[in-house]
């Protein structure tokens, strides 16, 4: 490149202009400087895809913007598509075509990858184009980067992490002030950590499409949103937050995808965490994920989850990412999927659980229960007899043991007359004898 | 490609074959087939420079090895040289020749990097190669890849962390068990966490040296090993250890780049952490970095510092991303100083300190010891009297002061008639009031 035809310019068509697509234009023209002396190229964006382009907004001059998705594909001085719109419909039909036509794509779309991404990873891979996605999981933490290119060798067994920061932040809460869920969650809105809706969030099903992308690429398996078993943190009362305060514990919701026999388990579940785990302390709306491996021993990123301009960051990096390595075959040029693994069933992990049941306050109460667990081989670590009369429960934690065992048992304790609520188990992880 | 003619072929000349090199050996061919189906290509070791080809080593095959450079450096075949000698020389002469003739250069020497890296980084550019030094920084954590890769627009203000293992092992069995400095030490030698000859962890030299080289990649300017103020732990406690712990703090060896008004300072010091300080958690032979950026907020990246097999993926990570971006233009063909900052002297800086004094136990000690910080502007935060008689102690902290001050009275109150040893402050991080 001479010097005196300046930087390469590289043209930017980006789809949505909500609060990450505004901080992602800003920290562009922000960092401009520094992006073009890092990478040799003035990267600017070209076109803005927004719903209604005659509305006046900050930041942005008005005839970049267009309602017409036509304007950028077919633009051939554009050369990268931003997808920051969300959802499957239209941003895939939009994906896809950017791909046909030889574009790069950074999205930060989890809802389309964890159900589009393999097809979309082959179709980048025929046409020798790049797919980036960092902003899809765990915000500005790097971890799809790291897993696409700094453990390729590492012989990952499992990966597993606190990757939801809504849910993050009411548990909490309600650790930090004994709050209610209800209540917990209410703090959350006001505070702009939970949507209106939060259901994607509480269900646990956001933390299950970010789990499948991880999964995917640290496993180079095909593993979709409907491939993880998901458990949200509705049923997490504070008392549970309490007793396993007094345990030694604290509840979090995890992510974990872990390798048993060369085959793949994807889940979420709330999980009963020992104070002193490094997970632990990953508080409020923080992200925080372990990567394991032979070769790597234990790694873990942290940082915010979410955030405007964290978000942002994430996305600025992949198209930096992207403009770097123009020209070079990039990682997803050969199948992601080529392990093309095998399901591991969930009944047949081992599992300790914690148990609150609400029973009768009579004697032979403990008895009958234990009774049932002993006939499925379910061992009990520790019970705690906590309150009298109508209030009286038992706080129970069991060794670990094959979830299909425990889950028979609970379905007969559930029936027990002594037994006066739906019981309802917690997973404890890093327990001692594991 | 076509199909017919199967994977690329990719030749390395390995310099070195200690326990990094003959780790790298194996894994790269116990994960050559996840590596092909990653990269597209087959990445093989073709030479092994040692000083004595003769001698027989397990794993590879005796053909591989010879003691003459000019065998790999001729050898148009092998397209990237991995070195892992370690020093100054001839580790510079062997990569500066290897850049020269247009070879891509993978290495783990700190040494090197801190001392020569700005050299060899403008030498990569002219020659449009690529040099990347994962492992010479914290072990198998991708600190120097996140650095490069996805914090160029993230605006980072500050990088620092725990960044040598052997000193945090020895600070934490101190902590865990009250040892003594020494006793401690002698444990990790034990151990293998501190090498024969200690010198360099513990003065605070080898943290320096990957300081200088984080330093120099977050904020794209030439810091060398001695731009670095160094302080070692030879000199912190048991008492010191005892009596944070007391105070609710830790001690660990930090390393710290930080910009203050857009110039830099670079430090290795021992500092109290806050218990729950996420820092303060990370034990034994462990690393850990934090980024703080305007854009990102706060990430951390730890996992373990040192091991053969764990720099050996960091090195292979390395191979696999130069191969990966072979024929593209790398981040590295552009200056990596291009912000040129100045540095920002020490005395300027604002810390909290920590001071255990012996003194006599007689009447207006402390009043005496404290008018001389009045003087010097230096405020009190808070002062416990420990032991009497002979062994008559004050703890003390201080509010954030310039640290210029913080010397000028440390130096008188060592020449008080009541103070009965050198002061030897230890700074204090993270405090409520900074």
């Amino acid at each position: 490149m001479a010097a005196s035809s300046g930087p390469e310019k590289i043209h930017i068509g980006l789809l949505g202009y909500g609060t990450v697509g505004s901080n992602v234009h800003s920290l562009l023209e922000q960092q401009a400087d520094e992006i073009e002396k890092a990478t040799g190229a003035a990267i600017s964006i070209k076109k803005i895809l927004v719903r209604e382009p005659s509305v006046p907004r900050a930041g942005a001059s008005p005839d970049k913007f267009t309602d017409n998705f036509e304007d950028i594909l077919g633009d051939p001085g554009i050369s990268i598509v931003v997808e920051l719109i969300g959802g499957t419909e239209p941003a895939f039909d939009y994906v896809t075509a950017a791909l046909e036509n030889g574009k790069a794509v950074v999205t930060a779309n989890k809802q389309l990858l964890s159900q589009q991404g393999f097809y979309l990873f082959q179709l980048a891979r025929q046409k020798k184009s790049q797919i980036r996605f960092e902003a899809s999981v765990a915000g500005a933490i790097p971890v799809i980067k790291v897993l696409r290119e700094s453990m390729v060798a590492a012989d990952l067994k499992s990966v597993y992490g606190i990757v939801n920061g809504t849910t993050n932040y009411i548990l909490t809460e309600m650790n930090r002030t004994g709050a209610r869920y209800a209540d917990a969650l209410a703090r959350a809105q006001e505070w702009g950590y939970a949507e209106a809706d939060p259901t994607a969030d509480i269900s646990g099903k956001d933390a299950a499409a970010k789990m499948a992308i991880l999964a995917s690429i640290a496993f180079h398996t095909g593993v979709g949103l409907d491939d993880v078993t998901c458990t949200g943190i509705e049923d997490v009362s504070s008392l549970d937050i309490a007793y396993a305060r007094e345990l030694g514990f604290t509840v979090k919701l995890l992510g974990v995808a872990k390798l048993y026999q060369d085959k793949i388990n994807v889940r979420v579940y709330p999980a009963l965490l020992k104070m002193d785990h490094p997970l632990a302390s990953v508080s409020g709306a923080y992200n925080a994920v372990f990567l394991k491996g032979t070769a790597i021993d234990e790694i873990m990123l942290s940082g915010p989850g979410a955030g405007g301009r964290e978000t942002a960051s994430a996305v600025v990096s992949d198209i930096i990412s992207v403009v770097a390595r123009r020209g070079a075959p990039g990682f997803l040029e050969y199948p992601v999927a080529y392990s093309d693994r095998d399901f591991y069933p969930d009944d047949d992990v081992v599992s300790s659980f914690y148990l609150r049941l609400e029973v009768e306050d009579e004697p032979g109460v403990l008895g009958a229960i234990a009774r049932v667990f002993g006939e499925h081989e379910v061992s009990i670590q520790s019970v705690l007899q906590k309150g009298r009369g109508a209030r009286a429960e038992l706080v129970m934690v069991f060794h670990p043991v094959r979830e299909a065992s425990f889950a028979a048992a609970i379905e007969q304790i559930g029936g027990l007359k002594v037994v006066r609520s739906a019981p309802r188990p917690i997973r404890v992880e890093g327990k001692d004898d594991e």
